[in-house]
């Protein structure tokens, strides 16, 4: 049985939120956008497709019940969700919520802007809002 | 019942390729980046998690089958899937082909770089490259 193991850069951008059935479910560390990641926990996946069709279509369910969570939870005017994966090469699915009043509306977000972490208020009171979302740890 | 049309903004950018059970299949028209776009015919879906469990389902199966298939023919280092719409409100799928050689590596390319058209001989070579798609017309 093989162990699955964050990548090294994500745990240095992020807290783990927790677990759903697939995937674990990350807060980036960036004040400046509500930025979620699920990573799914398999081993040596680069790309969506080469996960089995099961878990694909696990993803799926685990990112719309995400993405459909955080725009409630945060009134989003959009999300942009999207497996990029050109400098880390475990399998992520960003979950950004986006507002119109952004700092990098229309453009997407990646790249753009050095991360400004969250003081340990901003994460509480992030944490709190958060509680609609059904995590299994 | 409701007829799905295209948004003007998709028509003017991208050829139509074909379709799949789902979603239409888009070229995008820049010879920068072999980048392609799936569009689900459904009305008035702006966010992956508003189309039914049944076609979220069908959505990452073609999606999956397009990236996989892009990935083969173009010899590619990563795929780049993404849900954006910050600009285009009807719901489309990116899948961009990259190399760690193209001009934008590794940044994201949305937004970075004028289009460049493809010449008609790019184009037929490029659709000749693609046969191994199976499009249902």
């Amino acid at each position: 049985m093989s162990i699955f193991q964050l990548h090294p850069q994500l745990q240095q951008d992020c807290f783990l939120l927790g677990r759903f059935e697939l995937c674990q479910v990350l807060l980036v560390n960036d004040s400046q956008f509500p930025w979620f990641i699920l990573v799914p926990q398999r081993e040596n996946i680069r790309e969506i497709y080469q996960l089995t069709p099961d878990d694909q279509i696990t993803l799926i369910q685990e990112s719309s019940y995400l993405a459909k969570n955080l725009a409630e939870i945060f009134n989003a005017d959009k999300l942009n969700v999207a497996a990029i994966g050109n400098l880390v090469p475990q399998l992520h699915l960003h979950h950004v919520v986006r507002y119109q009043t952004d700092k990098a509306w229309t453009a997407p977000i990646w790249g753009k802007f050095a991360a400004v972490p969250y003081t340990e208020q901003q994460l509480n009171e992030l944490l709190e809002r958060l509680t609609p979302l059904k995590l299994l740890q």
